[in-house]
């Protein structure tokens, strides 16, 4: 073991990983080492391990057609542009249209510190970048939608529903927790009116209409820079930080600051 | 094996078959190629194989009684006629009024490209074609409705709900997941309020309600191409890929370009 | 077996018998046959004991009151009379006010063909068909109601949910499917709002009653007739398809068709 | 067994019966023989014996205070007028204040003949001879309620429900089957919506309203037959037929018919 | 066994008791009888025993604090206050402020006659007897409510409700059974609409809205005797039936008359 | 054990403790007397331990961001400042923003008095004083909110449902009790109607949303002695109760009497 190697990262990012998972992580970044001739398991490797048995391996043997990989470029590009410019998000790792398990791309982020607290000024910056994906397809395709967005809608909607009904962060809802796990324990019973429920629906949509609004908005004022990091991924395929933030630079955006944890999203 | 047989094309299209629907796939094969007098199961003998499994052998012995014969004609040459003039509809590889499994006849349907996203103008044509079965039927008999579409029914709702409700594709709901895997463990309990679900169940109706119009208005416009097909399938009971063009060519359209996975419709 | 023996009719007509209904299907056929000195089982000696296994034997033992007797041959000559004048319902093939298992009297129907689709037309006249039972009962009753059409309606709420919810034969409701069994397997979650459910329920509810209309008016507009069938009812019990059709032509109906299969409803 | 002993009519009213019950059932009837230094078993032994069963013993040692003894005998007085007055209602066998089981007193109906059908308006007249034991009591008690009629309720709601939702007797509802069998086994489903269930209850609300009425008025238009009823019960605790047929001629009225079979109804 | 023990009414009182609670009542009995060198166990001794048994033990060493001791004897003089005043409430007891098992004090009632039936005015008078003990405290705070009354809400809610739904006592509800027992076995199923619950819930609401203001009304008009009663309790913390009548006849009240059966209230 | 040791008091502050947890107590208990060079285990190592095995160890090798701790010591104050200036509400005993268990931070609170019943006034100030720690977030972060009070929502919202459902302090809803336990028996069966829940939610939300209110308006009326409490935690991370008066004294305000029974909050 190497002596940068920091298993309480690893532990954090790797929450949910079941002993199985945890060995497969293990051997995986031993013979990653070794393919590398190093003696001893280093930080990167670890990493690159935990990817790789979250997102599986990458398949470069799957070829997508022309126009499905201009596609993923776009959806990836997407979420790397909004992820680049909003505020309160989180800076981009590395980018690439490589499929790898179910995703046919990815985008894995960087966050700004090691946080335990997330503000909804993040969450709101977190949707818009979850949205990016979808609105980067419909400007690829002149407007129509594809089935590619499916996780990120899902994911978000989760998100939006935990902020109005765990959190407090919507005024029209208030500080009131919503089916919480200990009245889901009475079968078939549910504590909140209807109108309640309406009421949260009302504020996921808007928070997520909203969200998709500003990605396009987003992307719609930086289609030079979209169109410049779907051509680089088009050639190259993935883009490192350090590439992805010269391409930013180029078109006159300053990367944010390095931070340690890395968390990530990807195309389903 | 033959050199052009493609095991993993024949996975892919089998998805959901059990080992014993495996098996019996590879025993119909060498039956058909034995049949053939061939002494290498080449991929057509897959394909037909695996037709065979999904939809049963063909039954020449039920007899349609001449009206109904001349519904099953009525409904594939609906579907098949609104899948050559709709632009993102896949093209016909194959329409039948033989009998199979529990089908009256079938109409197989060839994707344009090997995709692996399709979008919601592609999904509107296809309901349109699904559509067009039963609105066939209807010019047949003036107006009136048989069982006949209850299949096309059933498998068009359940994409238009995923298109409504999982994709994002309708601006009324917007980038919302409703009645994910993971709300439904609570047993009984259902996140959404009945405003949602009203307006998830209007959507769907509008997004079948228009396919239906669509159909309609295709096979009204082009009721002598669709007499034509009618008039061929009751005389030569199966039209072939080749057979069907040359028909669209006669009628001044121009057939789709071939590519290589087949799905398949058919009439229950 | 008799050379005019069809196992494949008798089949169709069994369906939902277990192996037990079958064994004694055979075990009462060669009985009949055995009772009528024949030295092998014929047709005519299978469809018997079909009826006998699914409605149970006559009960010539169980003795209805006079005014209980009327009733039901009112209730029965109802069914008879809505059948042979609506032009999409099948003709009667027999028409008794013997009891049998549960039943008071029973009326068989004769499909015009041996069809594989059901129209809209039909099911319409079906359903008034079913209710004229109960409306015959009303007539001779002055208006007042039994429990006799308890299984009619049942039946015919039955037929017309699934017109409205499976074969798209609402306009109201349109081409979409409601309730379907794979959204059953979420105990407890439904995924239609209640305004859709209503929309059914209203759907229902009209097509039962301009069915109870039909058979009024239909009833009332040929009382002649309705009278002489049950004074015939009352006075030999058991009207054969010939003796039934003697009467019609009395009265200046002309019976339809003979087709071969045959179902049968009566009154609980 | 007494050549008069007819198992059959025993039979029906034993419906429910378990083995042991019909076992204690020969051994009452048996023991009410010997007491009678009777060498048979005679029908009559069999009926008071099955008496006995379905309410419990005649239970003399259960004091009521002198009030409450009143309101039982206006209770059953009560259910014995309404029988005796409307047209359509099963004339009454017997009437007793004494309590049996968990019956304060009981009134035992007699049908007018051993009809299989059922009429509305018997239905509507039985409702209100069901709802005549408490409107009795609220007639002692000045307007005031108590608990004892709530078995009279459950039962009557029960019959009101089926005749909505089962027998077509609402015009409201037409002739709709609601909440039937096959429905309930989706566990938790249930196909109708709100708006139907609310017009049910309101059609069952109306039918029971309706009935409350119709005992209050025949009560309070005889009156001096309700009293007389009620002295002659706090005098001799139990009427027979015949003595309770004189009390009604004595008021001017003809009792009706005698039939054969029996049916209970008792204050709870 | 004493010669006026009776263990018929000590049954009647312990209805619910499994054999262990039997067996303790029967050891306390022997118990608090040898206590009182006594050689016989009396009814008194059975109907203490019963008491502690149902309560649990007085629990002296429970130390209110003087603000607490306070509320509980304005709670439990709101009950007996009430009970004394409303016509067709049952006669007090016993009143105390000592603690007993979960209790912070007790009302003891003593039923006018041992009855089987209750009306609807002894019901509604009952109700505000339950409602006084929070009244009481509010009288105490200005206003303020506590945490007291919650057992005495939930007991009269559950009254509110059978006499809604079950009694036929509401005249807005009628003579119609809700929420049944046999409906409830189909499970996740209620027949009754929304609406139907909602007129429910209205007039539970009314029921102990009205018993709460006629509580308020009792105790305001009657505050002096309140505050006696209070000080009383303080002074001595339990009065006995006698005591207790003492102080009414002292503020110009006539005791109601006594009889045997005695059911208790307490605050818990 | 020290002659102050007072196991009676241990107990009632930890309801819900198993035998391990207390077992766990003991030990912690014997092990910090140790540590003081004690030979008796006295009341206050046994609260520590109490403490310790609730809240967990304290955990200071877990290092916030700055911006980190400066939120979670708002957070804390904001509890604090609250409670120290509601009339109703506990005052405090302990403010730490060292990380334990889950929680980032905790505030201990002091009743006045060792009470078993809590008035409405005192709940109201309860929710106020919970709703601070959020409230004094916001005002930190200039408005926007983080997961922070996800705890205090929760519990507030609990507190809130009791107060209106069990205990009648809405004027609303009345001394009515809602969703009891004995009516969860019947699975998926609720007996309030929609429209009683919507009037359930809509008294829990204002109750919340005014205890929002109110914490928002003390701490912006208070943000001196909120920023100076801040200041300190920063500084000494832990304040006693005498450290923590000595401020309040500071600026002008009088700390509560002291009482015996601890409870505590804790940011999660």
């Amino acid at each position: 073991m190497a002596s940068d190697a920091d298993l309480q990262k690893i532990a954090e990012r790797t929450v949910g990983f079941s002993g199985a998972d945890l060995a497969s992580l293990m051997n995986e970044a031993a013979l990653l080492s070794a393919r590398y001739n190093k003696t001893e398991i280093a930080q990167n490797e670890l990493i690159l391990a935990s990817e790789r048995v979250m997102m599986g391996p990458e398949r470069q043997s799957h070829i997508h057609t022309p126009k499905e990989r201009e596609l993923v470029a776009y959806h990836e590009a997407g979420h790397a542009v909004v992820a680049s410019l909003l505020p309160n998000a989180d800076p981009v790792h590395k980018v690439s249209i490589i499929a790898r398990g179910h995703a046919g791309g990815y985008t894995l982020k960087l966050p700004l510190e090691d946080r335990k607290l997330t503000t909804k000024s993040e969450y709101i910056d977190d949707l818009a970048m979850s949205m990016a994906g979808g609105e980067a397809e419909r400007i690829y395709l002149g407007g129509d939608y594809t089935t590619g967005p499916s996780g990120d809608i899902q994911q978000s909607t989760q998100l939006a529903r935990a902020m109005v009904t765990r959190w407090g962060m919507s005024d029209i809802i208030g500080p009131v927790a919503i089916d919480t796990a200990e009245t889901g324990l009475f079968v078939g019973m549910r504590p909140e009116s209807d109108t309640t429920l309406s009421r949260v629906d009302a504020e996921i949509r808007i928070l997520l209409l909203q969200a998709q609004q500003t990605a396009r908005k987003t992307l719609s004022e930086n289609r030079v820079l979209l169109d410049a990091i779907v051509a680089k991924l088009l050639e190259v395929e993935t883009l490192e930080r350090e590439e992805f933030n010269t391409l930013l630079r180029e078109h006159g955006i300053v990367p944010k600051e390095k931070t340690e944890q890395v968390t990530q999203s990807f195309f389903a």
